[in-house]
């Protein structure tokens, strides 16, 4: 095999679309762009000089790989309906194995550890990028694609991926989600969101030059029994926000 | 009373540290430090080219303003122990009200609202402050002080601090032990934590232009069964992480 010049990519959402342009951004030629639905195949086509498809038994054989970025769940059925066996095929998931794309002769994984939206833009660079392959060759190929787009860029097998996308789940989504309770609380208190933007991200930087664990702050680090008393009195209209908030605080103390 | 210009700062601890430096930088002069371990008001005393007291009897009452930043839980008791009512006095606590300094004639609330470590440095002038007087003339002052140090000064009641305050927890105090739970799964398998800082810095940033709700991603908002069982599975040995997994996930179903 040779380095990957020309890529297709099956699926049109946000990783997609984030590889993608990154992908022009750096040289390399978007041959085809596979979606079910051929509105968002054309859509991301058209953005990325390629070609659009949504029968995957139809799809163009002349690229040197092939990035299924789709939703976990339909990445077996996809690979399944494949019509060539023998390109650099790649998956995006974090939780999903490589096995399930063993009926490939060159096979691996190509996971960007990132959160993409369509609305905000993401500099690839900065992109961790999780790497494992099935043989040697598959491997270096990938690697080398990573490196092309990413300053980071680790050699990874699935055990360690799934334990990182759980990790990831708690830095990430369930971070957000408590980015989002905030925003209620302040919502249902006409207190613009603004005012805890600051905080926020501070809180994210800190943890850049020094473990999350010393970095903890606020009323159940200090076991400040009166406060923690009082804002589960003052969460009393939502008990989930209260069920959340004693078990985070108990496991904060715990640690203690 | 006119500007103030002379600040004394009741505590020696991270709030007092940061806003005494603060307050230097911005041609104050701080008068004296008070701490109940001496060691401690020395050690910041020094370096705000202040005087260091350990008996809050003896404070001298040179000052335009006394700044209480101790513990929430002392701050009552210390503000019965000062031997003059007259002067402008307020705390900067999010969780105390108003009313614990109604002894003194000009009280008020100089609530910084921001995580403050003695290893990181912040930029105070983009620190949101809560400012709330028990009179006009005492409200004005604060603002005024706010506004020499902050971008954002924001005139907020008792009520809705305390608000802010619990929704501070969540978006600041729990969204660090979210990090800090990633950081333990990592670490038990032998995987950097580096790999998630990119991750966690993005997480934080989307929200500054977006809101929280809007921004949400992750196996729970796809609903992904099949990941949220695997997850589930992964962390059996920590029963604590597991039911924060739960009920955190269950929450963000219940949005969808």
């Amino acid at each position: 095999m040779t380095a990957i010049k020309t890529i297709t990519l099956i699926g049109a959402g946000n990783v997609a679309t984030h590889l993608g342009k990154a992908f022009l951004n750096q040289g390399f030629n978007i041959n085809e762009v596979y979606s079910k639905s051929l509105e968002n195949a054309v859509l991301l086509a058209s953005k990325l000089n390629a070609s659009a498809c949504d029968k995957i038994e139809q799809l163009n054989s002349g690229s040197d790989a092939y990035l299924i970025c789709i939703k976990d769940d339909f990445i077996v059925s996809i690979a399944d309906l494949l019509p060539f066996k023998h390109k650099l095929i790649a998956h995006t998931s974090g939780s999903i194995g490589l096995d399930v794309l063993n009926q490939f002769e060159n096979y691996g994984i190509f996971y960007p550890l990132q959160t993409f939206s369509k609305e905000v833009e993401v500099d690839i660079a900065e992109v961790p990028f999780c790497i494992e392959g099935a043989n040697n060759e598959t491997e270096s190929m990938l690697m080398e694609l990573g490196n092309s787009l990413s300053k980071s860029v680790y050699k990874i097998n699935s055990e360690q991926r799934k334990k990182i996308h759980l990790a990831a789940v708690f830095a990430c989504n369930f971070s957000n989600y408590m980015y989002t309770v905030s925003e209620d609380i302040l919502s249902e208190n006409d207190i613009d969101f603004d005012i805890l933007k600051p905080l926020i991200l501070e809180t994210a930087k800190k943890i850049q030059d020094n473990t999350a664990s010393s970095m903890q702050t606020g009323p159940a680090k200090r076991n400040d029994e009166a406060v923690i008393k009082n804002h589960i009195e003052m969460l009393a209209d939502s008990k989930d926000y209260q069920d959340i908030y004693k078990i985070i605080t108990n496991n904060i103390i715990k640690r203690n």
